[in-house]
């Protein structure tokens, strides 16, 4: 049975989320009920990152198994048109055919996500469930100063979801950007992987920072509390994307390779 | 009295238009029913374009007189606050105080519109409302040289809506230009004032060129025949924004005066 990798893009506002639920439709439901009709097959996606309710991505990664070899455009083409047909607001940006072995979520060596920030005074209407409207004036330096604090291996408890299911707090951030592009704020994220809420947890907390309550000490300080009542308030979802998943090199007859330096 | 101009931002997608109408809300609706809120006025509110269903502005202009000599950041704190509470998409991004001869509409001296085509196969989820979805690949380049045939002081009734009620279909573009930003393609149009649809128009025109169903010389063609049939079909109007009106150069304390070179 062919594996496809499939790159997905969705504006995640009127979605449960990616993980398939009994209550409220999902990005993955959507996804499978494309298939379905595509090709009469009922199956089970596995994804890179499971979105909450309102997180959107561009580059989402998902894989799954089909009966029939199927050419990869054929599958991009329909699912496509089956997803517009349906009114969803996802799309299938890219199709690939990988090895057996691939899997979107366990092969994955890095998770990248982009927070969005609109920094202004008045409403901003084109930006809703874009962006996260902060109205306070925010020193995107001292952000950025104060997360290079959050870098490398720590427990991240006190960044963590209670509901968060990782086995361990314990996780290695490589990169932590914050950066001002006219009223827009973005913050950057890197990591092989990333607790519950944890970059919502991040954005929220340098927002404190940004608008001068808190200071880089201080963040370093509820890094150290391993404590989740140490965070700042978490920031909303909509101003979060996931914008990129990295994987070893894969060959064009679809076997996963381990990329070499 | 003093007189008041607003600059306003809106996403176009629930309004019928800008122009305050019996059937649908509409923008200029939201932000009267604003100020009322606001200062218990019944007004009427001038603007600088009469943006159709769905199209957006990032700097639409009106102007309104009101009773009381508020201060500007307490009319668009006011005004920001109602429209919040009553969910529309509209935001006033400034307010001034200027003369009583300043009118948004009729003291313009220059209007700036935004086209944006969203160019790739795929669907793009994040720029549904946003920009128009064309999948066939365009070329800008051609686009933008096709769009030189149109500058200047033309008979464009090749490009203007049959219910226009332009007194004369003869106006002066100022600029038009196409470019690419990767997936982006932007069609940017200036002038004094422009026909009802002329700038759908020239996209939908433009786009023919793009994929190579016309070229330079057709748009030429298209311009001298003064056919409305001859016009490209009509681009949609959620690619479409309204992004900029100038005005004489207006003092502080609110005279407007002609500016000088």
């Amino acid at each position: 049975m062919p594996r496809y990798k499939l790159t997905i893009e969705y504006d995640g506002t009127p979605y449960a989320g990616w993980q398939r639920q009994e209550n409220g439709h999902t990005v993955q439901a959507a996804i499978e009920q494309a298939i379905f009709k595509f090709c009469g097959e009922t199956i089970s996606l596995g994804a890179a990152g499971r979105t909450d309710s309102g997180v959107h991505a561009t580059a989402q990664v998902a894989h799954v198994d089909l009966t029939k070899d199927w050419s990869s455009s054929k599958v991009r083409e329909a699912l496509n048109a089956h997803l517009v047909i349906a009114g969803e607001t996802v799309g299938i940006i890219n199709v690939e055919l990988v090895g057996g072995n691939f899997d979107a979520r366990f092969s994955a060596t890095g998770r990248h996500y982009l927070y969005r920030i609109i920094n202004r005074r008045p409403p901003a209407p084109l930006e809703a469930h874009r962006a996260w409207w902060v109205k306070k004036p925010l020193d995107a330096d001292a952000m950025h100063d104060a997360a290079q604090r959050l870098i490398g291996t720590h427990d991240f408890t006190t960044f963590r979801a209670t509901q968060c299911q990782s086995k361990s707090p314990v996780k290695t951030l490589d990169h932590l950007s914050v950066s001002r592009n006219g009223e827009i704020i973005e913050i950057r994220a890197s990591a092989r992987s990333f607790l519950h809420n944890q970059i919502r947890s991040f954005a929220g907390t340098l927002n404190e920072v940004g608008c001068g309550r808190w200071d880089a000490d201080d963040v370093t300080a509820a890094l150290a509390a391993r404590d989740r009542k140490a965070c700042g308030p978490v920031a909303p979802p909509y101003g979060l994307y996931l914008i990129g998943v990295d994987y070893p090199i894969t060959t064009g007859s679809g076997r996963a390779m381990p990329s070499t330096p």
